[in-house]
């Protein structure tokens, strides 16, 4: 009866209960999470969405909220009891409203990251949320999950992106938040609880964005460093010279930098000889202010060589091999990924202290650390001793994962920067938050989703 | 009873309850609230605020937490009942932790803002957060309210400014998020709760803040309009041309200035005529670069004259007259003061939509319009007509009220841009956001403080 109910509220093109066609909204994209879903809806409108969750909720049903599908915890994925309803937000992708002068635009959830990347500058504007999936994740779920990307140095995390919201509540009702306001301190600021929380206290249909001048000009250089230390303190001199002018500050060992050059075709190594470690920079000053700027630091011997891409050719192939890294990790056997983030200042003692402890019990493992050291986010990725079996080595996933979250908490740093919890992450949560930080995260959910109806098994 | 306890907790210094003494904690600075107080406390560490917050918890005892007590609506003030107790934080003013490389530092609650800026500067870093009480407001105080001040254009309100929090919840455990990470999505962001709910979930006694780099330099332009709509254009234009190097951009009405300049000793008009209005920015770009931008928009007729400051004395004698205007509007008799935000694409027409609909009614009144436009935050001052009485004058104020913030509404504004709730506006809240949005608001509230002890009649 719940179905029936659900199919006339969204229409004869807006639900899907074939098996069949199901299997690629109940699967993650990488195949580690497979579930099953009573019914697959696909509202237009908030007020479709709004009826759809009245009928689950009057039914006792849980909600899936999903969006492009491209999560990497399994957030966006139901359990396999074929019981739960996928909401998915993919034919609501309007721009309502795009307002220059504001400096905002206001979009529909199902939005693609790259549909409103180009609305953006089509409008003279830039919205700064940038990710890897950006042409098929949905703006519901970069919000849902609070994005990171490649521009939080300069732009911060997806939250800062919003100034409205417009959310669905697990009893149907719909906050109408969407004010494109810079400031407001009428009462409590309810947007902040939806965002990040991966649809289990609500499903957002809407927001308002903030857009931002398009940078005038990007500018890119690779520095050779010793040391992920030398990093921070060059991070902290540019920041310095330059001011907010840097967009990005990736930083890349020479073990990624060799697998790279390895297996990816079309790259080269920019420098003449093998450093270290190196670091790749976006800047939105002048090439000259960044030469000087790195000259600047050249007295206090902090860089050992530097390339300032000289057009926008040699920008994309330094860049070229920031992006290749995980597809050449991969050549090199399995390996293990941890999302980590640390003060960006103990970037450097963290790395030391991490790679020591998995060697001390994995001496042939390899540790690739890249990423984005500028937020204190790095991609401590450990990958399988060059001889020896790939099925052996996986199975010290958990192990692995113990001796790196172990040594994070040390430096009070987190388990997961920018991917999530979904349900690939709860035993992390209970072991490294404390159970008054558990208790009041529980609160919250009981308070808004009293039935447990919104996306159960997520997060807590 | 719980006063022996609670002064055995924090020692004799710690406490006062002599009526006299006490005055200065219970009136709010400009007389407009008055209360009563059981006891102050002034614990002088996490430990001892969570030992109280549990004494007075056991005993169902209301606790007001108390900053600097610099609010505008009554925040920090208890009630006349005589039996809450003050929970100031200013014993706690020490600076934890002050992280150059990581751009951060984690400082008490009580530390002054001033003091925060101050050892930022010390650092070479810049805080950027700076309003007109910074002498004297603390910081617990800032985020409590999420404090907005001149430089949010730029770097965004009091929210925007941490990476973690450390709170003691209404059942005196303690949260302990000091957590300096950029990136961190490890379940609810719960800091988030306590920004801008002044201190009705918890208290904040400890925050991590983030650090910026040091502007090179700062240059100072005024420039003549005609129109408050052509304000927002030309900070469009300018942020097109300098991104997001403007700090400040602030408007001044015709009206505002011909009282600052009758009133104010040492004023000027920097121009050598009156305009209809002008604005007001602060820049990091070079004097050059400004005077460039500005020329590039003559074309376009939105400049009517411009000044730029060729020096800091200067700049100095231009932000003179900005800041002179509530003391120059307090010799024209009494105003009605309205703290209001719309989109920023919105001001022009909310002015003229406001103005008229007072003076509609109000055939004398004097509106002196003024503000930060630049993130569409005006203080829509209404001033008594030339000739009349005062008393008759403020007996209007609830009609005005409800003219201004009815237009606000219509333009999806905020009746508190930067200022909040307290005492002063909960019945504006109650009238201007929605049954869900309270539902909501009330919802959070009973699941963290389930007894209502935490700063109860403020805010819902």
């Amino acid at each position: 009866m719940i179905v029936s109910e659900l199919k006339s509220v969204v229409g004869a093109k807006g639900w899907i209960d074939d098996p069949v066609e199901l299997q690629p909204y109940v699967t993650e994209w990488r195949g580690r999470y497979q579930g099953q879903a009573r019914l697959l809806v696909a509202p237009k409108s908030t007020d479709e969405v709004a009826a759809v969750v009245r009928v689950c909720a009057n039914h006792g049903v849980a909600i899936v909220p999903q969006g492009g599908n491209t999560g990497l915890c399994g957030g966006a994925i139901p359990d396999s009891s074929g019981t739960q309803v996928i909401v998915a937000l993919r034919r609501m992708q309007q721009i309502r409203k795009m307002s220059a002068d504001d400096y905002s635009m206001t979009v529909d959830a199902g939005c693609t990251l790259a549909q409103l990347q180009k609305a953006a500058v089509d409008a003279n504007r830039f919205f700064p949320l940038s990710l890897a999936a950006e042409g098929s994740c949905q703006i519901g779920g970069n919000l849902s999950t609070n994005a990171g990307g490649v521009n939080v140095l300069r732009y911060g995390t997806a939250r800062t992106q919003v100034l409205g919201l417009e959310v669905v509540l697990p009893d149907g009702e719909v906050i109408d938040g969407l004010r494109s306001l810079r400031k407001d301190t009428a009462g409590y600021d309810l947007k902040q609880l939806f965002i990040g929380s991966e649809g289990t206290l609500g499903i957002i249909t809407a927001a308002c964005l903030r857009l931002q001048p398009a940078p005038k000009e990007t500018n890119t250089a690779m520095v050779a460093i010793d040391s992920p230390d030398a990093a921070v303190q060059l991070l902290s001199a540019m920041r310095e010279a330059l001011g907010d002018s840097l967009l990005a500050f990736e930083l890349i060992s020479e073990r990624a930098m060799r697998y790279v050059l390895r297996h990816i075709p079309d790259t080269r190594n920019p420098f003449e000889k093998e450093y270290p470690w190196c670091v790749l920079l976006d800047c939105t000053t002048s090439e000259g202010a960044i030469e000087q700027a790195l000259h600047d630091t050249l007295e206090n011997g902090l860089i050992l060589d530097a390339v300032v891409a000289k057009n926008s050719a040699q920008a994309q192939s330094l860049w070229h091999v920031r992006h290749s890294i995980s597809a050449a990790q991969k050549q090199e056997g399995s390996s293990l990924k941890h999302d980590i983030s640390v003060p960006v200042g103990s970037v450097g003692r963290f790395i030391e202290a991490a790679e020591s402890a998995v060697l001390a019990h994995n001496p042939g493992a390899r540790i690739v650390a890249f990423g984005h050291v500028g937020d204190g986010n790095i991609h401590f990725n450990v990958s399988q001793p060059a001889t020896g079996s790939a099925d052996d080595f996986l199975l010290k996933r958990e192990a692995i994962a113990d001796v790196v979250y172990g040594i994070v908490a040390e430096f009070d740093g987190s388990f997961s920067a920018e991917h999530g919890i979904g349900q690939a992450r709860r035993q992390y949560l209970d072991k490294y938050r404390s159970a008054t930080e558990l208790k009041t995260m529980r609160a919250i959910k009981a308070a808004l989703d009293p039935r447990g109806i919104m996306n159960p098994g997520k997060v807590l």
